[in-house]
């Protein structure tokens, strides 16, 4: 018996584990210092717990891609990030890894053997260093359709293999509907990373 | 690449998901009156999370035993057992579910084709019911291993599959040692229940 | 230096300590079979992280009222009433505690010497025995602001000292004038049960 | 009505605040990335909820003391630092606030008007800089009762108001006794920093 479960049973729709900081409270989007062992078991606790779900409803976890503080600290932070791929390989190694194109986590993947995804972000704001404006900064959050697009198709043409849009950012649908064309328009094929 | 897991090397060892009550601070061992689908949720999440780092010990979880007041819960709250019996179905119904011999979660298992093993403890007082004596009242624990093998005997006679005894138990390896013995002398084969 | 606490400032407002299981994920509205001592020890722990915010707007922590299940708890719960009665006397005997007019928890404060302040709900149905009906039954919210008015008119004529009325219900500002304007109409004085 | 509570009635004993990370599966030993805020919030929190459990006994709070990874941060981290002591000044001002004596956290005592009393380890080795030496290298723990009392002394001399030795460093109170007895021979009386 499966429970009914209609995120999985949409078109094409892929169910990725978002794993972070075991920090309910700060919703994972405060760096805590983990040493590696501690940073590896929580992932794969999070893959595991998430993956249960996903087969309760005839379904599985396609990709891992880190959430919050764990996003942005696999970028330059060694350790975890080599953590955070360690999870990976042991749970399933053919699962590839989302995270910002010049991040160490790539080189942790490339040495492991993951599979490493560049992602952009369509609404966030970039510093010039291509790491991600802190959500509590002015102009973090792109609300605008058309810089959206824009920046999408930008972040395409510059290598990123994923496009997110977060759903709860003001207008998400708008911005969804504008990337779309503007890649479409730009000759990209709008197809999942993962099958 | 997989994890040393010595656990899960020694000959014959299956691991189980100990599932319980979302209570850390209590051990799970205070009842709480959750509603079904909550339960069920919270099965399958233990499930996975445990699951995930058996797998990546290169093993599997091979069967579920509620743990604490979860156990004494599904012998007679059917619609506890019966959200428990339906994570696991959901999950993987090839997976055995342990419990007293007479107890509702056996019916449920029964109604939903998931295999039920009735199991008792040797080192266990027991009410005149079939319940488990509280751990908070005198004479719950056994540790005399003469008296807990006789009643680990009794117990097979009377056809329970799996004998418990908890390694936190006082003398446990002394206890087991005689269960064993009697068990053996008594014409029982010791072989685990699941492959 | 104090902090700016907007709610404490507020003519007449008094700052009462909700407390509840140690149960965040299910909002304190499961029933947990604690303890005696464990729950007099979780009521201590939120009186005392409340009254440190209270003391830092300066302000203080005025009454407490049990929370979601251990509110109906207390009503038939001896050993649960009595533990939570403990903490009261522990934490400060002059202290009130609110609950439903015929619980259990009432003889235990007079057996303790803590005042008990019998409270009555404008918006919620009672059972015939004078107790909530739950809240995931049909009709357990009364929204409708004069079935809520006459429902406090004549809760107050039965004794009740103090008139419930959750921010959460829809309508609940209007519920709150229909109840005001009936029970001064009825005669009696809106003031606050504690100083 | 009051609990009994043996280690406050201890002659002499005062019950201090060990305040942390919300971070209890690490063990507050795991710097979080927390906002000011937050950080005081989390502080006030549990200077509260220890306090409800001093008055239950009879007792009080009388001093504060970061735990773990906080009290390391606020040697340096002049944000954190400012928060914990926004927290004790919150909470009552005149609780004095230990920590290592060259601290940005004994700056913001000086500037908000709380006494901060300088505290030196006998069972922890320093860094050339005079932090602590981090607990997973090896000679962190002093465990020979001479080293620690030489030290201990040595910490005396240079202005300490207060020497920890912990209670689970191995030989403990042997390492107590030695400390005391050079505290003593050294012309230092030993009396509880607060009164």
């Amino acid at each position: 018996m499966r429970r009914t479960c209609e995120l999985a049973e949409i078109r094409g729709c892929a169910i990725g584990a978002q794993v972070g900081y075991p920090d309910l409270v700060g919703f994972g989007r405060r760096f805590i210092d983990m040493r590696a062992g501690e940073l590896t078991d929580a992932v794969l606790y999070q893959l595991g717990a998430l993956a249960a779900f996903a087969r309760a409803c005839g379904s599985r976890v396609r990709y891992v891609k880190p959430h919050g503080a764990l996003y942005n600290a696999i970028v330059d932070h060694a350790a975890q990030a080599k953590a955070v791929v360690a999870a990976v390989q042991q749970y399933d190694a053919a699962l590839p890894l989302l995270g910002l194109p010049g991040s160490v986590a790539r080189q942790e993947c490339d040495t492991a053997g993951v599979r490493y995804v560049p992602e952009g972000f369509a609404d966030r704001a970039y510093t010039p260093e291509g790491r991600l404006l802190a959500r509590n900064l002015a102009g973090a959050l792109i609300t605008d359709p058309t810089t959206a697009a824009e920046q999408a198709l930008a972040l395409a043409k510059s290598g990123v293999e994923s496009i997110c849009v977060h759903s709860d950012t003001p207008g998400a649908t708008k911005i969804l509907d504008a990337v779309a064309r503007a890649l479409t328009a730009g000759g990209y094929d709008l197809t999942p990373f993962v099958k």
